[in-house]
């Protein structure tokens, strides 16, 4: 297995400035893009995304020609098959304070790691979820983005270390469910799909468009509605997204069993067809 | 003026690893200190702050005394008389993903930068503030520490471009005002000091800490409760604290005028007394 390899606006680089602002103050937003065959996938998607977050944050958002080709010579060199490329822009470095310089040269760094984690299980196999005590804060000016502020679901990744359970769902303090710590969630019952909205935290999975989109070509109905765990319990089956994986059955959410085959196999395997097939990104 | 000098883990550098979690998801925590004359203000009380938050976030604590003697090289080497210290405390690099690695091994990064703003700012001047738009997430479990999550209080100083205001209040989402972007704020009335609780987001200030002890040892009272900026508005005065510049009289919050000198001129002395003399840390 290769090393990781980094390269911090085109060059190839593993350390940051210290003045940097995504250090300072998690000034900045990521994206986690799965690349099979040596290429990224929903590429469009992640950059729209990304685009979004520089909006809400008055980060200038970077040429894209420009990313791509770092992006091609980062995978080329890392001789990529299938693994993880992180996109990580800050706000670059700045004098000491909040301030947000008038004029920032935001910072870009793309790592690939090798390895796509479990992509291939399909919807016969079923994933273990827990669920958090830590919750999410609110703010609407945040919800939705992929922004550096990952703390909240640093303190919820650390209630489990079994490794049978991939990820841990996450309530606002209303007790409503939110997301997965990375990923978001799905409930099937007689009505069809349910998520929860991201207007006021959590974010807004590329996969989980995906899931709409695909839902919809079945003819399932997909709605946004406040869901509380007692409604995942109660639910017929559950899924959750993931850019590395797709969409995925729950199996079992902190000890309640679900059957997994409760969910459309045709679902899983037209999300999965989408979300981890690469794109042509030019 | 001399440039700001950064030391890495003890080391003279000026780059961290761009695996550094704080970078990632702000998963650290971070101290700024005056240093009056080559030596830090209210070193203890720093200390104190930094040892909670790294319990709460369960990040083991550097060795105090290898900390102080760092600080103490940082503060000779940059031959320092008046300045700021800068102290941020990472979980380190990691592998992929938001779960902390089981050892962690913390970075401190320490920087100091001359020049100490407005320290001689008497009860006679008083300070502009603003009144922010931008909000305040609730999380009890993250709210009095200084981590690295502050891209609310990026998002509210970006508000404001006129140097003639020195700060911006920030309320929570129920619009009960919390503190400034980088200070406390105490209203005075006719009971006395009070100032918001921050058991739900918010930053602690040391120097707030101080003007408790200073309000006793005058006999103001001083009470914590939920305020409003009508109340705000109403009192007869304010008073915001900063470790960099003490406790500061306001004279103007978004054109509304109070008359600085309501603020009782001997507490604002006690607290620069306090806040901003250098006391021995070994």
């Amino acid at each position: 297995m290769s090393r990781a390899l980094t390269l911090i606006d085109g060059r190839k680089d593993d350390r940051v400035p210290a003045s940097d602002r995504g250090l300072h103050y998690g000034d900045g937003l990521f994206e986690t893009i799965a690349v099979r065959r040596g290429r990224p996938c929903l590429w469009h998607r992640h950059w729209t995304r990304l685009t979004t977050g520089c909006a809400r944050l008055h980060i200038p958002l970077p040429d894209a020609a420009r990313v791509i080709a770092d992006v091609e010579r980062l995978l080329i060199g890392a001789d990529a098959g299938d693994g993880v490329l992180k996109l990580m822009l800050t706000r670059g470095s700045g004098p000491r304070g909040y301030a947000p310089p008038p004029a920032p040269t935001p910072r870009c760094i793309l790592s690939f790691a090798p390895g796509l984690p479990g992509h291939s299980t399909g919807a016969e196999a079923g994933v273990r979820l827990t669920l958090c005590e830590a919750r999410l804060g609110e703010n609407p000016r945040l919800a939705g983005i992929k922004h550096l502020n990952r703390l909240e679901q640093v303190l919820a990744r650390a209630e489990w270390s079994d490794p049978a359970i991939l990820d841990g769902l996450m309530c606002n303090a209303q007790g409503q469910v939110v997301c997965g710590t990375m990923s978001n969630v799905f409930v099937l019952d007689d009505h069809g799909l349910a998520t929860p909205p991201l207007t006021t935290c959590g974010v807004a999975g590329t996969v989980r468009a995906v899931v709409y989109e695909c839902a919809d070509a079945l003819g399932i109905p997909v709605t946004e509605r406040v869901l509380r765990p007692a409604e995942l319990f109660a639910a017929r089956g559950l899924i959750i997204t993931n850019a590395l994986r797709g969409a995925v059955p729950v199996a079992d959410l902190g000890g309640h069993p679900y059957p997994p085959e409760m969910v459309p196999a045709e679902l899983i395997e037209r999300v999965r067809q989408i979300a981890l097939e690469p794109e042509t990104h030019a």
